[in-house]
């Protein structure tokens, strides 16, 4: 094994150059979504297959049906490393409206932001995804150039649709499954905790979607004359969704909690530590109390723990001033987030009768189902976390923290299903970097230290058996 | 007091002349809601005038900012009897789509009806309100004719825009209302409960009106990033509107049933008799249990019991596909059935009270009034109500009976406000008259019996004091 100190001295002296090529990859107007910048997103694809080439990777253009995937291969120095899989993307969201861009988007620089004062890279793509991908081929070239190999086998994925639904994902992973497979992903389009904090995204909550239609009478009713007497599927309606939850906040659909784990007391503490209040989380959008599930803190609610939230809802008159209608039927939206082992399809079914033993006898129900993915989370006392964890923490100011999220990233999923491999989830970009927006930004930290936090992670990595 | 024979006898014979008069008031297209038929209106007043005063009654076409009023007065035999007021209205219904009638509905006549095989008088208004009020005017004539005098003093009052939402009627009552103040009101708009039985309407529901708006975060937020924690006003709304009734169908409003009396048994007994099953009234539109409070017939829930429905609801998304927002906004459009004393203004003061209770500290509640009017009860053991009946019942195959509706008919409220009266609410059309649809009808039987009617109900009401 390797010293790694001069391998993060050559990070450092190579900065300037780092920064050229990522200034090289910034200009290119890779805009997947934009039919007119087909050739950029290609052009950018290329300039890729270059840089990883020029390290010493195998590195090709793979066609899709859409914009090009880029897939390089590297050896490690020893058989006993593991394989890594390292994703990001080079396509970029579009930049209108232009006039609120300070600088030109595609002419970037290092400048000091007006606020923070701290130095930073600007462009569109300088944080997502551009920057965060270079981190990780900067921190290969240096590996190269200072330990003239790599400390483990690496994979490379770029794709150019990920700002456009990646349509082509899915049929590429399955066609090239067995180059692609790794013994896990790194994943680079996270963010820190704050400046000072990195972080790993251990969990994600999974999702189900249903639309649930009760259907009373067949046709809608006068409520003078069929009023106290018919069923209204408003009345049906709400008193099922109503009863979804207890008085505590709890889910009350049976077995709704199989396969949700209590977080492990640390990982809690570690949490707490962080100091999100519910007051300030909340306050954002005009809020205070915490909702949901009593005596858990705020980001135990979102991210540890499993929701059933009505999203939408309509039935009868919504229009202007009043009519005395008994409704036909009425609708919701539905969706749980899930975590842990909870099974999508299991709380689906469990969902729906739930629902049908509470719809009275000459009422109907109807479900129309909206997707259904399980949520992805690592166990925290996984050494591949804890490895990453302790060799992102010798980098920063603060020890790294593992986090959850609420919401989801598809690619991650797609991994695990169709490739068999966990992601660690690690990214250097920051709340405030306005990405899909104008004046988009990268820290100039963020690139540096996040090379010099890649060639920590890839030598703590090759440390642990495959 | 008259002996009544004669006066029936002179009916009779009068039909085929009383039939004449009917058709010549069908044929006048009095259709308040075209301005095209202005003249046509007024044409119909005056010829009601005309007819009134060849009774002999004091009449005229009173303008008003719309269409007229005709109003005439009549003295009875005796200062002892009670003065009424008869109401109906000579404006019809607009007849499109006219290709669906079988005969011109401006040239009545006297056929047999297709499916029933009873003679029915064709044409718009022949029911509604034509057929209905003439059978009065009829009576009047009659009366007039074989007894020399009526037998109580009446003053007639016949509105032209009872179609189009009345809109002169409360400036008319409050401008005149010292002309037209009777001991009570006759109002002929009505229905017999079926062909061999008439009725009266003792009771109307009332009617609260509210809209309520739940309001949490300031904005729609992302059900993966907020989900657990936020505040979501689509379950805050629809835990209070399924808490709204308990599980027998009470509605669990505090003091919500203030001034509602059960009816009295002989009343039920009497309603039971008449075979409306839950099956066959809830069949008609696919539905077959009863809803609403447990334990009390169909006709005891529409007619006398209060109801609170919720007849329009609506927030988050509600378009096609799905949407993980938690919405800023949920809002419904709630209707109370108001019977007996039940006080509008307490209902809708207790269902805020019941709401703001309910509302989380940082969500917000908003309401909007939509409308509010007392229930119309008459006593069941009132004499008014007990002469009519018995009067009716000596007409008809089967005996009277005392109905409730489940709806409203704003005039009998004016007339309890701003005239401090009473109304009897008797007519004599059925169910399948097709009231504003093409081929309306009424029986002849509704028509010749009807005046028969009028002659017993009034000389019965001349029997007993004012």
């Amino acid at each position: 094994m390797t010293d790694i100190a001069p391998v993060l001295a050559e990070a450092d002296a190579a900065l300037p150059s780092s920064l050229e090529t990522l200034f090289d990859l910034i200009r290119i107007k890779s805009i997947s979504t934009d039919p007119g910048y087909k050739q950029d997103c290609r052009a950018a694809a290329e300039f890729l297959v270059a840089q990883l080439k020029s390290i010493g990777f195998d590195a090709s253009v793979r066609d899709t049906s859409g914009h090009p995937m880029v897939v390089a291969h590297h050896d490690g120095a020893t058989a006993d490393a593991p394989h890594v899989l390292f994703y990001g993307h080079y396509d970029v969201q579009p930049v209108d409206p232009l006039n609120l861009w300070h600088d030109d988007p595609f002419t970037p620089s290092v400048k000091e932001h007006p606020e923070t004062g701290r130095k930073v890279i600007t462009g569109r793509g300088s944080a997502d995804d551009k920057g965060q991908l270079m981190t990780f081929v900067e921190a290969c070239r240096a590996y190269k150039k200072a330990a003239g190999s790599l400390p483990l086998k690496v994979t490379i994925l770029f794709e150019g649709e990920e700002e456009s639904g990646s349509p082509s994902l899915k049929p590429f992973l399955d066609a090239n499954a067995e180059e692609l497979k790794a013994d896990f992903a790194l994943v680079c389009d996270t963010n820190m905790w704050d400046a000072d904090t990195p972080a790993i995204s251990a969990g994600l909550r999974g999702l189900v979607g249903e639309e649930i239609t009760i259907t009373a009478a067949d046709r809608d009713l006068h409520s003078g004359y069929f009023g106290g007497a018919a069923a209204n599927p408003i009345h049906v309606l709400t008193t099922i969704l109503a009863a979804m939850r207890d008085e505590t906040g709890r889910i009350t659909i049976p077995d709704f909690y199989d396969g949700v784990e209590e977080t492990p007391s640390q990982i809690k503490q570690s949490w707490d530590k962080l100091g999100r209040t519910a007051e300030a989380f909340l306050g954002e959008v005009g809020l205070s109390k915490l909702a949901g599930e009593q005596d858990r803190s705020v980001l135990e609610l979102t991210w540890a723990r499993p929701t059933a939230e009505v999203n939408g809802i309509w039935g009868g008159y919504t229009g202007e001033g009043f009519k005395t209608v008994i409704a036909a039927e009425a609708h919701a939206k539905v969706s749980f987030r899930l975590v842990g082992e909870q099974d999508p399809a299991a709380i689906r079914r469990n969902f729906r009768a739930f629902v049908e033993a509470r719809v009275p006898e000459d009422c109907k129900v109807s479900f129309h189902e909206h997707g259904g993915s399980p949520a992805i989370q690592l166990p925290y006392d996984s050494p591949l976390l804890n490895t990453a964890k302790d060799a992102l923490t010798g980098e920063w100011p603060k020890p790294a923290v593992m986090i959850g999220m609420g919401g989801s990233i598809p690619i991650v999923g797609d991994f695990q299903k169709m490739l068999g491999m966990d992601s660690l989830l690690i990214g250097f970009g920051l709340a405030d970097d306005r990405i899909h927006s104008p004046n988009e930004k990268y820290e100039l930290t963020s690139f540096h230290k996040g090379i010099r936090s890649w060639i920590r992670v890839m030598d703590a990595l090759a440390r642990q058996p495959a």
